[in-house]
């Protein structure tokens, strides 16, 4: 550096604390409380940008048509990063005690990035969400929309996952036919069972044949099929049973990491979520559930968002799919090879030295 | 003491230490996560103990006919305390990665002794809650349910508020024409505004009118009414007339620590709120939204509740009912001396030396 | 308003997120975590901001010679909001991952305005501390040393307490009174006490004797001792009894919410210094304990101020001058009854309607 | 399951809610806040108890002499539920209110399993620390210290790093002249700098040797010598090394898990360390500094312990032996293939479908 720069000019102290104006203050009656509200609102500002850079480096980690994996723990440790600065969020919502009709442009820029489609938003009244914000702001949201979000990103490398399969074994074949032992038996079980009356007995026997057919609908392989999500799902099938497959065997060291980014991706959607119930309930408290305060912050809008804006759903569902750790197929001597570090293949992994 | 007891004896740790005693183990298949499940459920119970512990004391004191201002303190004390330990609970949630269906006794007991009613409970499978427990613990809670709860307490504690009115002047009154008069004043500015078409004027005016009459019903004060809530209340007209009073003058030495009383029940509604939220996004983690779980403990159960289950919403709502603070009206010097501490009466006050 | 402003415009979002400009990024080499950096640090300062504001407010409540007693509950949640603030910063350090040597002035003219004192300073390089600040700002905070801190204004405000004396009874003679009769007690008992040899016996016959010179240093009340604080006390003694009195008679109603506000200032010494705390933790985490940082940010520095940085030391100190609530002083009546509301005057205390 | 468990029969509600007996009640002089005090103690005591049981799982992961690679991201998150319990524990320190002297018995086993030694222990009162405990606690836990801690088997698992060498290299030799060629670059520059005087620049030079020297110190390799300790270090130069080699080239597939494990081993003793501080604080905050309260609670004890207590201060003083990413030395094509994971060996790895 040619000369030193102090700590107030490199972060700009000056022109950062003059940015504060209340306008009660302007208007001649000073309200005391308007100036956490700008601060407390600056502050969320300066953190949103700081996602959204976070999430700058994790797209380009994935933008590609492969993932380096010496990248995998940097993008992991970039969303841990952004979990945390929404826990800090979440904190920050205690200390509001004004509230006015806002818009966060850069939180919806975050949703968006993240993977929020638009037929999820809650239409209120009856326009697209981004009519509040200015002409500008329109134009850069509509954008954003079109380009790959990180849930695009995350179902492209899922769907890409080279473990699925190998010469002669196909892990959707082997976890359908362990999934219909498991139910079959069941289902035998129910049949003879002493313990139940014959209108129970059918009854159990039919949820049994419907959880059957719930995961039957994951495996099918038809071209056709494949090209769409499974119904119910955003994701497709392929990328549905990756992310289903990293979760059975997460011990394998070449699915350690890629297992703590999946756990990422829920901990910021359940932390966005947690956000916005807090938010609708700081809200609650400030202004009431009144009628016709409108806009994007009214309580009953923020209300219904919590649950609708969840990204990473399919994550979530996945937990409905997870068979015990004893009944999951065993792995081909194969697969779990190529699934070890290089230095201690499988077989001979056992007596390495580490 | 005759013999000095042992930080071990004393917490009893030898017993203490040899109650968690995993099925897994006793089948021969130990689990490991099996030992946190046991380990976070009692601690969440030596919590809720400890919560009804401090319910009793707060009971204790608004329990007769008048409430001793020395016990103010205490009391708040004891909500304060309540709200730390429930932030804990929720701080605690994240720690929880096996859940099984389950059901708190003691959990139940906290609603019904903070005074959630019966009817506002989620139904669950067409049976009344408390079938889930065993036959003792379900005559436990039925007779909790006879009990005043705290919120009937406080209920009666504010209806008793001993500053709404002096000869010659009524709160209720002062409040009233205090809000017609603002409400009109916006009317007239409506009728009157170029800036708004026909309709919008009209509709504009409607709105206010609305807001009007709903205010006005809060006002009403014949004995037949006043005996029964106001419409979308659960509290009676004067218990929440007080709790508005209580908000509009909360600086008035008298109304301090009732205000801050006020303020930490809706802490405790709120912390409970988000606990329920929040185990029941941890229930969805861990074991998705499969149909058929049922019990009291699934996701669809749970997230019923979070908002059904508020005990103090009238708290809540009141805030659509505050004036701007230049709006309210002004006390009557006899109210607001009757409101000062002793040593400095009212009209001296600028002059006491403090 | 004439036109209305948008939330864009308002919070000033165009320049306050055009003010972060990492060096790495000018300089050619852009670091990731160097934005992280500047939005913390940015942060940081937003929230030191707000803390002034906050204490300008209490200062101008504590600053005349009397407190209205309408604005105490006002003081104490400014207070209560400078806590949480806090709060939010100490787990703010948790996102730090790299760290330079730095210089919060705004930090610096928080601790001044608390009361921070400059030979409490721990002296680094053998300077004043704030040489390392511009030539502006050291006027800035030199002035700011001229005036008085919340520290003084309390002090000022304690030693005022209207409810120490009344005709014929002091507080500090009759505590001083209890506190020599227990003590002689304990001593009597130590002197017969057939457990003890007599090296124990003299042993704690000499500690109990200590124990009264302790107090009874506090009780002198020579004018000429009186005008200094006494020894190992940052305030004098007036000051030091009433807080005693505060924390010894807490529930009387006009001591509630003083008693809270100490209760907080001690919340806000204790949040600060954990925060300076974690602050040398993390740097210790960051970039060692290497000898040669130097400067006000390293390790040996930060470390050194954990402790001594203290403001308000002589409330935590009175812990080991309160009596067990059974033996303090029952209070004359006349003394109860200024305490109590006026609306309700001791004596009819007891059967007061609220 | 023969018979169905109930909730409160499987985790032993019955006797768990009947180990809260205070003493002040069965002296006839009930003391409220007793309850709180116990509840606390039980649940810290619970929270022990599972660090305890999730230490058991890691140190039989690497108890033996090779860890499978598939147990580390099982190990990690062993310590990361730890650090979550031990965060949980330092928030309940908020809800003590009162405090009395006391030994943790399994607080001691946690310190000792960890590996805190004997010498590190502040020595109280000139008698090991282990005799304020019964005579059965004390056998316990000196036989847990003649067995190997974590901190014991970590440092072996480092020693065997099998990433340190190959034929023809050595990270020792290559970090060794790294840091060489780096040190006398800033030498030669400070010696022909026209920035500073002759005695600045003859400091300067003095430190950027005395630097050379402190990392040529762990570079040693004579037998004799690693078999001990370098100077100021607790583990030895092979585990030392290997540490710094983790964390220079983290990003590597072999080492993402390894550094995630030896962050959390920072954060634990960081989190331990925050968790004494606290401790300290809240003690002085109720019983003051008072001289003679002894023992091993008294507030001078607990604040020395502070510091000392450090198990994996290694780990922190790595941080001034890093250099910067771009000065680091580039690792052989054979070293960087072995750390990689099996189905994509180094060389191929820009193309690997991932």
């Amino acid at each position: 550096m040619a000369k030193p720069v102090s700590y107030a000019n490199y972060l700009k102290l000056g022109e950062l604390l003059s940015l504060q104006a209340p306008e009660s203050a302007a208007a001649g009656r000073p309200a005391h409380d308007e100036m956490l509200f700008i601060t407390v609102h600056q502050v969320y500002e300066l953190w949103f940008k700081q996602i959204l850079f976070e999430l700058d480096r994790i797209d380009a980690i994935f933008a590609g048509s492969w993932v380096d994996d010496r990248n995998m723990a940097v993008a992991a440790h970039g969303l841990a990063r952004i979990v945390e600065i929404l826990r800090l969020g979440v904190r920050q919502v205690d200390l509001l005690e004004t509230m006015t009709p806002l818009d966060f442009l850069q939180f919806r820029e975050v949703e968006v990035r993240l993977g929020l489609r638009r037929e999820q938003r809650h239409a209120f009244e009856d326009q697209p969400y981004e009519r509040r914000l200015a002409p500008a702001e329109q134009r850069h949201i509509l954008e954003l929309e079109q380009g790959a979000s990180l849930a695009d990103l995350v179902e492209a490398w899922l769907a890409r996952l080279p473990f699925m399969e190998t010469a002669g074994w196909r892990f959707r074949e082997a976890y359908r036919a362990a999934v219909a032992e498991a139910v079959r038996a069941d289902i035998a079980y129910a049949g003879k069972s002493a313990a139940l009356s014959d209108t129970q007995r059918a009854a159990q026997i039919k949820a049994l044949e419907d959880e059957l057919a719930r995961f039957d609908s994951l495996f099918v392989s038809a071209p056709e099929v494949l090209a769409e999500p499974a119904p119910g799902w955003r994701m497709g099938r392929p990328a549905v049973l990756a992310a289903l497959f990293i979760n059975l065997y997460r011990d394998e060291p070449a699915l350690q990491v890629p297992f703590r980014f999946l756990s990422l991706l829920m901990d910021v959607d359940e932390t966005l979520t947690t956000w916005r119930f807090r938010h609708a309930q700081m809200v609650e408290r400030m202004i009431g559930r009144k009628l016709g305060t409108g806009g994007s912050s009214g309580y009953g809008y923020l209300h219904s968002t919590v649950e609708r804006h969840r990204v990473f759903a399919d994550l979530f569902a996945l937990a409905t799919f997870l068979m015990p750790r004893a009944a999951r197929p065993d792995l081909p001597e194969e697969v779990r090879g190529r699934m070890a570090l290089a230095y201690a293949p499988a077989g001979s992994g056992e007596a390495a030295p580490a």
